[in-house]
């Protein structure tokens, strides 16, 4: 089976240039001008449009359970509406109770997935401390094809990880050639202000940002990235929604740190104001952590400054849907809401409309943002996130001028609420292309139930080369006496 | 008794103008160019002097059972000393073990006060948490004349605060209006550090500084003033060392917070190269925390901005002195080594030296940093840190031209170990008055056991009223649904 | 004449106490809890208000010549306008024509300014530069009574200073003791985009903030500031309105370079929405420049932090009254329309109302802000800008529970239009004394033509000293060959 | 005339992986593992090695006049040097004097160039206005494929450029999709400062980083920076020495603004100090600008910061030789010493030795800071800077084992003395090949006089196509009245 695209400009994070790109056995065949046409070669004509690679959304969470529920998306569903919105890979989260085995839940989470339309991968969470974790750290590494862990600095009592675990599991990753990531915002503040909203009969969800001031991520990012400074560890932030984080990352950045921060389309775009809807369920609708954040102190023009001058690298969705039954559960106290948005279908058009159109980004910083900065972050490049020969045919054809008004009426998530709801974005994906075949043309999703493979990140990106050249140079040596 | 001082100049943290001041019954009667002279009073040529308030220290560990030892410095001779270098007034910490009732541990330091020669108060420290912590803190407060409460962000499995006893603790000061004040490192880095080193077989001083590295003040600095951020409490920094803190101060400050930070003369002066003295006795006598950091990241430079821009406000020395034998503990292994040093002497001295006379500083800015900063924040002024008919008679006549080496061999600490040693200074005091009596006369140290008076320090300074209007014009609205 | 004001709550710029004032021979005789109350002495009764210093206006352009016409308030009316506001006394600018002697300009100046009825000063702007120009400079310190001189960067082809006259003129500060301040924006950019604004059809006042963005002032502060660095002068920044200042100036200032910033009332509250009013009069009433500035970019929230944290230092009017009609000349080209507005009457109403209610400042900030921080800078204090006894009596009483709605109909500027026109403030002047005289009375304006005296300010602040002694401290020199 | 690599590890700015590379017809043939030796084919073993794009130089003056000499290198040697430092392109600049044609320096420039054995450029320099500069422009980017210009801010009385000159140069830029470039150094404050310290009798070596303090660099960086922003292009900063100029350029950066960096080897290692030398000869022999900066102040530490964090991007050398009897103009006099230094053969080596064997650069860091960045921002990339099928066959072939003293008594520049001397490094270039033949074989140097060809740069990197979309969704509409 191939495909031949034809008569496309190609996209690059580096560059742009007319070729036409042949995909066979799920692979990028050849790019080149006069390409030959195999016999019974399919042809996708790509004039006017743009040829990129397929978006990659490093912070899924699909069918996740999670304060007394279940994600209403599973991994089917979700990744059909990734191809639909462009996005051929997934990177998920296994999260573990605390005690339990990490290679459990791995094997779990893995047997969940295998219903994927898309190709997918796994961080996994540390939630809690032992020597049994150290070791299936190891083994998810070594045999599972993990390279990246996650910690939750936020929910005490639940899967929070204190300074001793961070301490603890970024060692290891270092040990191990793994990618820390944390979910920065400290736990006890959280705590602390949710139980004192609730003592002032603030329980709306409006309360929400109110308990999550945006110096509680400030906090956080600045206490993993120096922990990950001691340590000489690389260090990834997910969904970075605040200019406090970002200055934190700037600052460490400055000085020759390795430190990567994600965002949230969501966070670029919308602001606190949703969590005031008259409407509960529409307010709760919004209810995901970090919230949306206020306007008049101009986070949103940082974040996109963040994107433009390289302080932040990635941008995802933390797509993990709840409907409005669902969000019920937290009627009378907002703490109890549960937490999560859509958006994996939205993040590439909504990035596109607000960054590419506007002069924000360039096409260029568009391909690095949604596919290949996280494929070289993660180990997945150049087999995910280039337009090379042999790498993965995962493509989106981009049309510039297509137009779409995002909806929970149309959308192909499963679930009844969408953050952007009435937006209309310039620049849609036409095709989608995963693993060498048309998966999304025109509107038509002819996602396949199984077809994605777990995809294997080898330990060791290239940033442990310079970390332990670092580290050798700087070896603290005795004074003889 | 009547003390006439003539023809100095008089400098305050504002201004600077020639007057003579008549002091009696301990406190300041007059001040004027053509002042009587009662009968029977002494009289002081202040002529090419400059006469200044006496300088507060307020953070002095006098005494202090610590690392297995008992600081060598008694109050008796650790204030002595401090009459002997200009400063007329101590703030010194009780420091409870981690269970103990907090009033027991204030009147264990109260009676062990008592041989002061100059004038003193307490900040409390909080080592634990419990409901009676709290209630004692609130008895403290109303009934001892106590206004400050340390915390520290380091000493892991000794008195180390965690993020839920700081955000418990924080909020009670709060309540109560009293300064909650930190020593910034995070303990679990240094612990992890330390325990690594010693692992490498690093085990003299110079694995002191490697083990709190700037960074790790830096982080615990962020999370302090987070936490007063969110829960709407001023904080002050104590011994801010680094580039790394004072950004964070001078972050927070930019944004309206209120936060205060300290500065010990020494990091003012000294760099981390004292920690590879091929003698191991001297290295270990530089032995203190937080280090003395290394020059080429400017700390020192940056230090030196802080108090010239005002994003730090008080200078102190951490006076806490233990002899060659004391630190022997340690030979072993660095983290041993009990942390402190000596300065209460030469801190004004220091800071005329190469502050003053470098025109770094002015001298409003001298006396201000010596004395009316401090006096501000702990509520102490006017009647300390303030040249006014009705303020105490503390005061130390300047003479700008005099000089002094500094030497453990003529110093006035009880302590073998002086880390200015061989540093001459020019400025030094030629007298000093407390409460109206000449105790230091031209070398003379005329320091009277037990004349110096516990002093109470009112609840609520001023910054109370700017936030709790802050607080109300912020507070919380519930959305009507 | 005697005035006694009794029972009111006194604040200075760090203190606040209750006691009763006496004034008398225009200046503080006693200020005390029982005083005696002299014969015939009036008594104003302050119960339930503050007592303060009357405000210092440092930037005011009364009667001024200015783009074809003349401003439409007089010195007269214009300070009386000040009393009715609390502010008891300004510095105006004597701005001389290129190429005209800065004596002639100064003895001009004066004569307009003799019917004034509160105290008055003058800088003198450096419009081009000679030895003729030079040598007046020295005239002005030493015979006249002026320490400060004024650039401005912007207005191209008229009193645009260049870079060769920045130099020139802030070296010759140096050695006169005077402080040299700037209106800093890049004069060639602002004609630069005018032209292009102009060429483009873009007439109207919308224009105007177009024609001067934001980093056109961030570049010009830059620039003065380290002109001033170099030449080892202090340097004051006249109406700081952008983030982009503002950050010029804590960055310098966190280098310990005595840096000072000054923010009109009107860009810590308005934007330049003002601009887009349908109404061209009313659009027309707000061009002044610096403009007013986009929400969005945080400019008014940072001007707070400015204050809050020491980065700025005074508050001011640039109070310049243009009438509709004379606005009307930039009917057609919006490069024409007088720059200019109104406010001498509402500035501390203003300040008071959305800093000190707020929690945004303090009592004491405030006095600081409006009063003693000009005083200090500019050498009057503490003759001015001080509660002490020999200050001079210009007090306002402070009514924090009063409201008034500014207005256009109501204010006592002679201007047909007021930028805050239909904002109501709570805190207000009750009484204005000026002088020791009740020259503001619950709404009685008692203002005399001609009472204002011409104050002198003497040259050498006392910065000088500082930076006198680090000059000394870096002088350079030859290395022997 | 064919060569084939093999065995290295090739090295690109985003990847390092093991093939081998055919180069024929001067261009990338064939990159694989199991490439066809053609016939006649030679071999170059790379075993151990790691092969390279080879270096490009965007930052050289062969040949100039300047200070009323010529400067002793000329095209062929220096470019000949270049290839034995792995250079294999440079782009020079042609600077007309004041009141000459563009186009007439241009073919002068153009004609000295045609002896030179690498591949050329040539930034041109504006140093004067007129509507004939303006017009000459256009020629050269239509015509002559030049596509940036060059903007000395200092020289005053000479070259300088003023802020007018900017604003139209910089327009003009814009129009014709060209990168403007500036020599950031604040004319006026150099001119003031020189005439000072000859004034005070300073006249060595010593006076010359004395009249050029880094925030004159900082300065005339903001002013450049900012009126770029205000006019909408990008905007390229030569030799960026200072940590002010590097803050401003981190600024606007995280604004989203294009701005580029470059820093030259030498500000990286040195520092000031070497102007204290007490030959005076050799301490001339440093002289250039701006100058080697203090170390105290940590310029060095950021500007390793800077490269590290993408705030940089390219490396250069300003290389323009003086031999001593050159540099002796200015023995009775600083400011007459010919500004310049060696380092084009230098400069590869330099970097890899401090910054790769530290860990402070990836191996990918040093290609694209010494070569890919330079392609990318004046647009020859790929055609330069990439190792791919169709690139030209520019490749250095490193040995990470290789060590090479520098020293005048050694290296291929034509002039008699180094600024690196006695340096040993490790890391150097064993083969360069230039247009695909072996230009320099383990000390073999085999340059060709002649060989190097005149490169066009088309106008319009990609940059261009962000701005101006920025530019059309930001364009001012009047308002309608």
């Amino acid at each position: 089976m191939t495909l031949m695209i034809r008569g496309a400009t190609l996209i690059t994070h580096e560059e742009s240039y007319r070729a036409d790109v042949l995909c066979a056995d799920g692979v990028i065949k050849a790019i080149g001008t006069d390409l030959d046409l195999p016999n019974g070669c399919e042809i996708l004509d790509g004039s006017g449009q743009y040829l990129m690679p397929g978006g990659i959304d490093p912070h899924t969470h699909m069918q996740l359970p999670f304060m007394g529920t279940v994600a209403s998306e599973d991994f089917y569903s979700g990744t059909a509406a990734g191809l639909a919105g462009g996005t051929t890979s997934i990177i998920d989260f296994v999260i573990p109770n605390p005690q339990q085995s990490l290679l459990e839940a791995f094997h779990q989470w893995r047997g969940w997935a295998e219903k994927s339309a898309s190709d997918y991968g796994f961080h996994v969470a540390i939630t809690w401390w032992s020597e049994r974790v150290r070791e299936e750290m190891g083994e998810l590494v070594s045999q599972h094809g993990v390279n990246s862990f996650k910690h939750f600095m936020a929910y005490k009592n639940a899967i929070m990880a204190a300074d001793d675990t961070l301490v603890a599991s970024f060692e290891r990753c270092l040990e191990l050639g793994a990618v820390p990531t944390v979910h920065a915002e400290n736990g006890e503040l959280v705590y602390h202000l949710q139980r004192k909203l609730l003592a002032q009969g603030i329980t709306g969800p409006e309360a929400h940002p109110l308990s999550r001031p945006s110096q509680v991520e400030g906090e956080a990012a600045s206490r993993a990235i120096r922990i990950a400074e001691t340590l000489g560890t690389p260090v990834y932030l997910v969904h970075v929604s605040t200019r406090e984080a970002l200055d934190e990352i700037a600052y460490a950045r400055a000085k020759g740190q390795p430190v990567y921060g994600e965002v949230l389309a969501g966070h670029l775009l919308l602001d606190d104001s949703v969590y005031h809807h008259p409407d509960w369920q529409t307010a709760a609708g919004y209810v995901m952590s970090p919230p949306f954040r206020p306007r008049k102190d101009g986070h949103q023009e940082a974040l996109w400054g963040g994107l433009q001058s390289g302080n932040l690298h990635t941008t995802a969705t933390d797509h993990c849907c709840f409907c409005a039954e669902q969000k019920a559960a937290g009627r009378d106290d907002f703490s109890r809401i549960p937490n999560g948005t859509a958006g994996i279908e939205d993040r590439m058009a909504v990035l596109w409309d607000e960054g590419v159109n506007s002069g924000k980004l360039s096409m260029q910083d568009f391909v690095a943002l949604t596919s290949t900065n996280t494929a070289k972050i993660f180990n997945l490049f150049p087999r995910k996130g280039a337009l090379r020969v042999g790498a993965d045919a995962d493509l989106v054809l981009w049309d510039p001028k297509g137009t779409r008004t995002i909806s929970a009426a149309t959308h192909h998530h499963q679930v009844d609420f969408n953050i952007f709801e009435g937006k209309t974005v310039r620049g849609i994906p036409s095709h989608t292309i995963s693993q060498g075949k048309l998966v999304w043309a025109n509107g038509d999703l002819r996602a396949e139930r199984g077809a994605g493979r777990y995809i294997e990140r080898p330990a060791y990106p290239a940033v442990f080369d310079l970390l332990s050249k670092r580290a050798e140079h700087q070896r603290p040596v005795a004074v003889k006496r």
